[in-house]
Order: structure tokens, then sequence, then C-alpha cells
């Protein structure tokens, strides 16, 4: 998607080889419009695969998620990172170990939001080793729903997330994906190259 | 707003004197149709503020905000509950407590994304005790920028916040305000009463 990629080229900033910060438009400070047209090009991508519901993690694959789902007309539920005292009854769970803020958190899903005739895409900010979206799926899978697709917003090519998510059959669409962030200069893995992975 | 009104009544589930779950359509699963009517009219009311930047907090605030800042063109901030690892540079930072919670939480924004010539719009899902929206406004004064006004989804009436922050002459716009929560039922105070008290 260019004009997230543009963003990304004049906006992000390489932190390491492995670390994109990206808080100028994504994930502290938003950018609405881009949200979007994230939002219509996730719908474009996904708007065969009967979407019923899309499932995401707080806080920051909530702006792109809910965008999405204007487009695809669907509720959007988020994924609680603690369980609040207002979300007493039953929950699915699944645990996620985040490697930037290297701590492990359970996430939970009210069983009541998700049942078996859903169709699921699942959404996220950024790719990287795929917990997240592992155990966003595995709640998709104890309500026995069908995850339909991933969807990504930045995907570290680099990392092994991607593969992983693909490997097991997942359709996963990635609207920028990042090949490198050596030299502090991020690359992308080109749209025809991105064409015959997917 | 009425549409927000009549999703309170047929959705809204009270489990207290205090307490009202709202979790189907705002804080937990997300309608984004509704999000994204709560975000025009934010921005009717606050059209004429000359706003730069909305002021939000994770994570029920940022799907009402990136909608508002969508229809009043202004990039959206999320104010964090934790420090990230890659928010390593300097932050504004206020204490909240929460009484849904029964926790303090330490917030904190990126000070490079608030500066002394931002007209803020804060925003949050709901208006109880306050604390929330006066820990958003203690950093907006910390970037010396103006609080231009305070857009709330539902407002609980007969709790102190809402008079706390009119009383210190903030300009609060909330989109329902309810007026009790007894014996399971919500009532609103209505449009006219409204009116006389803001």
């Amino acid at each position: 998607m260019k004009l997230l990629k543009e963003k990304i080229l004049t906006e992000g900033i390489v932190l390491s080889d492995s670390v994109l910060k990206v808080d100028s438009f994504l994930n502290h400070q938003i950018d609405p419009f881009l949200m979007q047209e994230i939002g219509k090009e996730f719908a474009k991508r996904f708007k065969d695969e009967g979407i019923t519901k899309i499932l995401t993690i707080e806080s920051s694959g909530i702006a792109p998620s809910v965008m999405a789902g204007l487009f695809l007309e669907v509720p959007v539920i988020f994924a609680r990172k603690k369980k609040s005292l207002t979300l007493i009854n039953e929950l699915y769970t699944a645990s996620v170990y985040s490697f930037t803020k290297q701590e492990s958190n359970e996430i939970s899903v009210s069983k009541k939001f998700l049942n078996k005739s859903d169709r699921v895409l699942v959404i996220d900010d950024f790719l990287a080793n795929g917990q997240a979206a592992l155990g966003l799926v595995d709640i998709v899978k104890q309500a026995k729903a069908h995850t339909s697709g991933i969807g990504i917003v930045i995907e570290k090519g680099f990392q092994e997330g991607g593969d992983l998510l693909r490997e097991k059959g997942y359709r996963v669409e990635s609207l920028a994906r990042i090949s490198g962030l050596t030299d502090g200069k991020v690359t992308f893995i080109s749209n025809q190259t991105e064409d015959v992975l997917i």
C-alpha cells in the first residue's frame, strides 16, 4: 500500500535492526485519514471472504480495525490485555508474549461476542514473531469460529511470524512488508515478490 | 445524540446503581457505524474551536476519537497507561485513578506530539468521577497547550465528574447524559435540561 509505505519512509524511525518506531501515525499519535485508507484496503482485500467479525487486540489494532469494520460493515472486537471488573462473565483467554515489552499478557474476549458461525478477520498493527496473531487465532478456535484471514498493517518480513502463519495455511495480507531495517534504513519486500509469496 | 441513546437503551446492561455495561458496542465489541456517527457529532459540536489535536486515553477512547479526528481533519493522540520501551524519549505524565478497576495508572504522552500552539479536544468514552479527563487536561497544561473542549460519549450525570469539569470552565459535550441507573433502568438527562446545564 503506497500511502502507508511513503508514511513509513518519511515518518518511521529505525531504532535498531529490529525496531521501527511509527508512533507519529500508528501507535501513539494516529493519522485518521491514513487509518481510513488502511480500512478501505483491508476491506478490498477481504471483501469476498464473508467476514462477520473483526478481532484485534488493544490498543494499536483498534484504529485500523474500526475503519476496516466500517467498510466491511461488521463489528470489531478488541481482545483485552487485562480482565476488566465489568467483564465478569465467561471469557476466552490466550497467553501472548511480547518481545517488545518483554512480558506475557493474558488476552481475553467475552464469549458472547464470538460463536461458531463467525468468519473472523484478525487484524493487528504489527506482525513480527506472530505471537499476538496466534493468540487471537487461538481465541477464534476456542469459539469454534473460522479465521478467514489475517490483516497486518506492517509486517517485519525478516522475522518469523509471517512464515509461521502462512505455513499454517492462513491468508495473511500485510499492507507493508519490511525486508530489513539495516543501517537505519527501511527496505520493503517489493510488490512483485509479495505477489509470488502470497 | 438519539442513535447513541437508543443503543444504550437496547444493548446497555445495568449492573448496579453506578455501573452500566456497554461492551457490545463501545468498549469491548465496537460498532464502527455508531463510532462514525459519534465522530461526526463531536466534529459538528467542536468545529468552531480551531481544534488542532485530539487527545484520548487507551483503549476505549480510541475508536470515537479516530472518527472525530477524521471529520475534524486533525491527528489523534492516545495517552498510554504503561510506558512503552519504544517511547523512551521525554514524556508528559499524569496519575489517574480508576474507580472501576480500583487502581492508579500513570498515563503518558510523548512530548513531541503536543506543543503550546495546540488547541486540544479531549475525548473519552465515559465521564464518571472525571479522573481520566483531569489527567488528560493536566497533560495538555504541561504542554502549555489549550484545552478547547472535552467530548464524552457517555456521561454519568449522577457522579461528580461533569460538574467538576464544568466548574473549572471547560466546555464539556456529552453525547448521552445519564441521570440514573436505578432499578436496572437507564434514564437520561433530557435535552432541555442539558441545554440549561451547559
